[in-house]
């Protein structure tokens, strides 16, 4: 059945979608009531149509600025610097941080070919010296091998211009138990362990 | 962000769809290329929009018949009888029934308040009588405890009608070592037991 095809088709390509739950979810939607298949591929149309990447950092947004960049209350002389526009919203939740983000794009990883022209280095070197003039970059990138390397990276272009570079701390999740954390983890909390 | 949050909860009406897979797809979305979400929404409102049930069986179907009733060389004679649309789909990938279908729509649970006027069982005896005049309905209703009493009350009404009743047969699934498969089907088993 054409549509049907069409549709289960589509849905495998999204991530975590094989042909039978995209076949499940067709059926889902055919079973239900219309209009909330309408309202779904409404809401996809949407987001299709209206997302758009910030202009000043990367992070997803409806309008020419994201609504941290264009918050007035966030501070923006301190920029959290992630890989993925999605990452924005982890760090958002913890309600933890007032500054501004600024998005690279993904981590260095010459195999893949992306090197440093790839990624939004450029724009995030002009943040620190530009209007907002960030005087701390907290570099958020991921703890594996290629996102240490880009810290390392942008540290060594970020540092002669006189800002602060910072990274997030490494050490024990919180709640974990000893015996089930990786010894690497375990040996950055030992090297990272702090006065109480 | 509105537009997100919106998406968001429209994925997670999904079966099987939480809120962190709902943002998983939605940033999947936003990541990949708009043509392809355009295409995923497009697709949805297309099933939304021409999917109805087959007046004939209650099969899905874009027409006022599904693909198999308007085949002329399904053998009317013969209906399958299922309690849900997408059962169809699976008897029909196994390429070895060439009869018609008819879709109850569910099977009796008092309980929800399902009784035999909620499913389609007068257009099922109808069937029986009508042109195709079939002679031989097979129950495939789910093997639970409503399906199995579906199954018996349905029996009851087509034997006086003359029709041959016949009901899927229960045993071992093919590649299932004997230790795993549960006592009630190894019962079921050894009662269907065939020469060989």
């Amino acid at each position: 059945m054409s549509v049907i095809q069409a549709l289960t088709g589509e849905l495998s390509k999204l991530p975590g979608v094989g042909t039978k739950t995209a076949l499940r979810l067709v059926y889902h939607l055919m079973k239900g009531s219309r209009d909330d298949a309408r309202r779904l591929a409404a809401a996809i149309r949407e987001v299709a149509d209206r997302i758009r990447p910030c202009e000043l950092c990367g992070n997803f947004s409806e309008a020419e600025l994201c609504e941290v960049c264009s918050n007035p209350r966030r501070d923006g002389s301190i920029l959290c610097v992630v890989e993925e526009a999605y990452e924005v919203g982890a760090i958002e939740r913890t309600g933890e941080f007032r500054g501004r983000y600024h998005v690279l794009g993904g981590h260095l990883s010459p195999l893949d070919g992306i090197g440093p022209d790839e990624l939004r280095i450029a724009p995030l070197l002009e943040r620190t010296r530009g209007d907002e003039g960030a005087s701390e970059v907290i570099l958020a990138t991921s703890s594996g091998v290629e996102g240490e390397a880009t810290a390392v990276y942008l540290e060594g272009l970020l540092r002669p211009l006189g800002v602060r570079v910072t990274r997030l701390a490494r050490g024990i999740p919180v709640g974990s138990d000893l015996e089930y954390v990786d010894g690497s983890t375990l040996a950055e909390a030992l090297a990272g362990r702090r006065e109480m």
